[in-house]
């Protein structure tokens, strides 16, 4: 089969074929159709966080597709289902956040395209237990941005406890921040979404923010205007754009953050978190159900994805768009 | 009547003779026994704050007294009963934090020992609504604390939502730090205490923490061997024990912070607190019927207050003896 | 002025003239534009309910208009403010429930339209603090439902916490659940309306509900087909419909009850309540903010409301009209 | 080894030796030291529940004992080990409940001594998974009823919600009860104990209630007095109890059921419901998470549990005694 490996960490991808992978007990082996591409693949082929991804990855936590065979055991998929492999590729089931319901802090985890091949291939092997079933209507090419910026950004409003009579703000309307927006319009909340680009202010007006804004100026006047905002959900990873979302907070406000800025440190003011109440929450990405309730809602109709297919073989050019910041929408590799 | 005044904002404090006040419609007149003396007090007479106090302040939120006079109106206290005088002396009751029981962050509220005279006198005026009665059994030297210091690290920890599943460190067991261990305690908590002085630590293992932490040792290993700690109530101004406290944090965690360190900035690691699904937490002062609760918990004999009590001739000597942090427990002006 | 009377309990309305009110300190006086009717007024007049309301009353908790004058105090409302007057007339702002921000719950409670005089009349005076602004864009017509069936359905929703991937039912597309089932949608979630009129089984599908079904059908297999709900929100008053709601739902599944069966007795089914870990939950009207809430939905475009409106003079075929069940949405009086 | 078999449904258990169970792929067997016995156990061994329990049924779901050998897998407990075989003896992992933190109403479960063999017998096989380790100084026989009727009161009162702030009622001060107790204390609630037998209410006061409440005198006036309860567990299955319980409601008052009624109906008077706001939860047992909690309240020194001790051989004469009421604690089956 074709697939994008990461012989050195830090060296371009190679696309090559390897042998097909072969599920094991409890696994499942996927035809990919789709994988998104997720800035978290290129820090994982460049090795940029402490803990480094296993040897020869194959990346891509955003892989869908079809199963094509099963190892042995009694399994919760069948052969012939589309499913999608999410970040989380495997959790223990026993230990106090899987008991709980927080799978995503499993003490034992397994992580798709990180810990375990992933979905930049044209097929891969997944734990049955954490694929998560495409429901009929759901094309893949949207299915793969869902399964990792989308099921994070509304596992990050999620955790904020939205409510109808609240203004969320959305900063950063890309890859993770416009689904975010229509997420914050879900919980019902009136919206607000910021950026810096013409186009990207443009799109957050068709996906029907109450109100659009405009970085580049004065930000906080606007904000003022507009009465504060209740939760802000920064997807970008800067700093700047994180204090500037806390001083907009009303009282009970909570700043969500989902994005890691290269030097790791937001100078947090303490007087006003204190004084206004507010709660910085930090999120990562989500568990099965959350997933699942993202495809639920495309497939009621809530949500549009805006994505631009791409070739496998592109795969770094693709990653030099990413870092240069041009992509107006999320990059989806389609391997049909 | 006697009042200790700040006739300039910087100065010490003059202790003498000024008109007893009178209660206007909806407001009571108390006879002040006891009030205790808290950090912001010095705060306020220092204008150490962006927003400055009144003129020629009474300061003190501390207060607690019998009623002796009842201005016009339908007032929901009497003549004769023991009533405190928290920081919140009295909020607007119909603006969006006010209806939803937030008062503390009302659009329009009054301070006691700030915008309005507060309890370094024999007697304060106050308003009806927003003086909480003391039961019976609770001494004043114990309300007093209970007042602020109390009613702050109660509604602290009780917006971190603990359970008695979770571990709760509460780091510093001064004035706010050993009535917060015993709210910890309270809410069925496994306890940390942690502290850098021998006495503190001592008086911790008495209230019964269930771990005593000297933080001059090795913190982050000892923390390790507990397990980490779910809740971190910080009662320090200081950014260095908030970010040790939120280095201990499981997944999941919770960062609560009261107090204000003097340069305002805390450095937060945001890839830790993403992938630790890390709340930040800040927590203002309590409502009334969160200072009710803590006076029900007290008369309960849930909660012990450790105090010594001082003549209000005597409060410069005081301010100095708080700044020097050689405090053994919160200062208390007895005025009876 | 013009004002329907219950002049005496269980005879018709008398529209007669009377003067009109003079609003005292705190209170406004509002020119009525529209005002709802809503069963309980029907209660009210026949004094069905063991607290009996106030002698020679004047219906009616659903009035909107402009406030013509204003009485002694600093006031929250200004005159020309277009404002509603709800059943939650006055609260004491100091009990326990106004503290914690259930006002609904106050422990001394004025309720307009029962124990004040309410809408049905040219002028009614109430409380400045608890009347709500109407946003501009909100017609008076639409906002005289929402101000009872609207906020009391949002709020009924809001109290079982809904989620964006639960499935939520709501029985009964009258003046009630017509709203509560676009409230549901503003939750984010799979609405599912059930009725035993084609006309209201149609409406509900013109508001968007996911499924729609007959309950003269075999309401059970269509539940089952559909999954089973998560929220069932019952609005009409029938223990028959409420142990339905129960049967479907999945477990922590919540039936939520607003409407009041003449005999008041639900059986309710313990094991089934046990092994599905369910929950029974009432809930009464809804705090200011709830309705404000509400507003702020309509005039961002979530709700519709169907309405049919009446002259004043007709009261009393209007109630007759109610009772027969033959009305095909809320009715409003026009008074303009 | 020795056993006691349900041979006929309704029929006395017969003790005898049945072959040493051998522990399968991802099961261990384990050496019981003690079984507690639950009402639960009677009615399984006389079918009395719609579905039936296996055939040859060993009951008991409050084992105690060593891990003695583990089959095949990566198992999370190890032999030599003590754990806890709780009711919920599988679950799927993958279903939603599972997944939210929900598996105790997992849609594929397995319940020990009902669908799988318990701990009425020197030895037992369980799933490693969802085996619960007992901490060193919890004396299993201690550790037996907090496996069932410890998780059982400890989860009611969590989906309760308890605060401090709030008065909680037990209703029924035997095995669950006497917990129940604790764990409301443990909440930091204010607790009120009832019951009708004058041991138990003398055993009430023993734990620590802040009131105690004969059931045989007028409780309404008794409860009025005390200011009504925010709280009612009630863990006896009369719907008198629960009736009197839910009358004693203040607003937003939860009534937690755990008990079943032989007719499985409580006649729920739905006014009182709605006007006050009152939730009426279902709760059935609790998590592997929950029953460590308990463990851990334990070891801590939180509870104290009431037991006596039984040689497996008399189980016919122990059900008889509990069906007679005549129990003063809960009884534990002593196999060492």
């Amino acid at each position: 089969m074709k697939a994008a490996v990461v012989t050195a960490l830090g060296a371009p991808l190679v696309v090559r074929e390897v042998p097909v992978p072969e599920p094991g007990p409890g696994q499942v082996l996927v035809r990919i159709e789709t994988c998104g591409l997720c800035h978290t693949d290129i820090h994982a082929a460049r090795g940029e966080w402490p803990v480094k991804p296993k040897d020869q990855l194959i990346p891509g936590h955003e892989g869908v597709g079809i199963v094509e065979a099963v190892g042995a055991g009694d399994l919760p998929v069948a052969v012939g289902q589309r499913v999608a492999m999410p970040w989380l590729g495997d959790a223990c089931g026993h230990c106090r956040y899987c008991i709980d319901g927080w799978e995503t802090y499993c003490t034992d985890p397994a992580y798709t395209g990180y810990t375990m091949d992933g979905g930049y291939a044209e097929y891969a092997v997944a734990w049955a237990s954490h694929v998560v079933p495409v429901p009929d209507g759901v094309d893949p090419v949207d299915a793969s941005p869902l399964t990792c910026a989308g099921v994070t950004t509304y596992k990050a409003l999620k955790v904020a406890e939205p409510r109808p009579d609240e203004t969320c703000m959305v900063v950063g309307i890309g890859g993770l921040g416009h689904l975010g927006l229509q997420y914050a319009r879900v919980f019902g909340c009136r919206t607000v979404a910021v950026d810096v680009h013409d186009d990207k202010l443009q799109l957050a007006k068709e996906l029907g923010a109450d109100h659009v804004l405009d970085a580049r100026g004065d930000q906080a006047a606007q904000l003022a205007e507009i009465g504060g905002v209740d939760i802000a959900l920064v997807t970008v990873p800067s700093p700047a754009a994180m204090r500037a979302a806390h001083a907009a907070l009303n009282p009970n406000g909570r700043l969500v953050l989902v994005g890691l800025p290269a030097d790791n440190r937001l100078e947090l003011p303490v007087f006003e978190t204190v004084l206004k109440g507010v709660k910085v929450i930090g999120s990562l990405v989500g568990t099965r159900n959350d997933l699942a309730a993202c495809f639920d809602l495309h497939a009621r109709g809530l949500t549009r994805v805006v994505t631009e297919t791409r070739r496998l073989e592109d795969v770094n050019a693709c990653f030099e768009e990413v870092l240069a910041g041009e992509v107006p929408a999320r990059l989806v590799f389609d391997l049909r």
